[in-house]
């Protein structure tokens, strides 16, 4: 009876960090969200909020780490246990990331409400809806356990990169139509950047996913569409 | 003997993976001090040298992780020691996500050598410079186990937040009063944004350092010095 006792607790423990990664990001979710309509309907109190909000994603993360610990020290896990335990400290790092970008998205639409309204804006829409639609598949993947899931979601990394850099080029065109608008513009594509990263670290997750779930992290280096670093605009181009 | 011999093998796992996270280290602050060196001289052969080195940073943080997780599996290692096989696996990620900025300066400069110089990428040596130098001695309190020493790096992140938000306020203004400068200034801004987070994950390796000694990470939060995320330069101010 009292080992029996024990493993059920053993178990229960990890079931528990299982539930807190998934609730940590279920909420890096809503942040972004949050985050995007705050933006794109100019509303600054929802961006204060989300900014405020950030802080339980760092508390979810330290509590993250704590039960690793604890975890690691007092039940010794090995093989796919002890791999749960080690992706879930790496996933909680880069959900952790993923709210610090939220709330950088909710940070630059404070700047921005102060300024005239610049079109392109819009377009942060279809990055942003392709980055949470990855992190919320990915999310129910390890809610799930499922490799494959978590695969598909690292594909989709693309449309992402792709909508990023399109923007990028449209918003340098702009600037130099209308340099009163380079404040604005440059806020837009750190913007920008802040949801491409979101992808990337959606990518991350499915591939902790597969080393978790597998034993590996899948092979063959993905496709990587952000060119952005070396996009060149002139003038009248 | 036989336990002695046991003992001596763990004792001697865990000097390794302090030596690899201290060569992987040393490695990502030559990486930054070449991407600068290839950004201000504008030699795109180092710049290409920069970008394909970064794969033995990638594949450090690849050993590092093997390694834990052998240690983690086979010694069960607890207090101390547990700390600090989870700090080495944090300090892996952060130092190759410096290598990941170190590579993408570089491939900027490729971006910014097919364009007229732009006399404000001097202004790059200063943040790069003072990131750089948080880098060699958070490197260098690691490989002591100096604690204080760590803490004295997390003050001089202060100082590489100042330098960058300067910059984004001059680049503003210059790409205001030289439109055709635009695709140049927005290349030096991200380049000067990945100077400034390798001096924020210069720091999280040191509050990392901080918890692998003392049994738990610093206090207070440090000052934070990017307020670019708020800033607005309008033409002619």
């Amino acid at each position: 009876m009292s080992t029996g006792h024990i493993v059920a607790s053993y178990d229960e423990e990890l079931a528990q960090l299982h539930r807190t990664i998934t609730t940590m990001g279920r909420l890096a979710s809503t942040q972004l969200s949050r985050a995007l309509k705050a933006t794109l309907e100019r509303d600054g109190d929802l961006a204060a909020a989300v900014m405020a909000d950030d802080a339980q994603i760092d508390a979810l993360e330290q509590q993250i780490e704590n039960q690793t610990l604890k975890l690691l020290a007092l039940r010794a896990p090995v093989g796919r246990d002890l791999r749960e335990v080690v992706a879930a400290l790496k996933i909680a790092n880069n959900l952790e990331r993923i709210g610090d970008f939220a709330a950088n998205v909710a940070k630059r639409s404070l700047a921005l409400n102060q300024m005239p309204e610049v079109e392109l804006t819009r377009s942060l829409r279809r990055i942003g809806d392709a980055a949470n639609d990855m992190l919320t598949q990915v999310v129910t993947a390890y809610a799930d356990g499922d490799a494959a899931a978590a695969l598909a979601v690292r594909e989709a990394d693309n449309e992402v990169d792709l909508a990023y850099t399109a923007l990028f080029r449209e918003l340098l065109t702009y600037m130099m139509e209308a340099p009163q608008r380079i404040t604005a513009c440059t806020h837009l594509m750190f913007a920008a950047k802040n949801l491409e990263r979101i992808g990337d670290h959606a990518t991350n997750i499915a591939e902790t996913l597969c080393f978790q779930v597998l034993g590996q992290a899948p092979d063959a280096e993905r496709a990587k569409g952000d060119d952005t670093a070396l996009t060149i605009v002139t003038p009248g181009a």
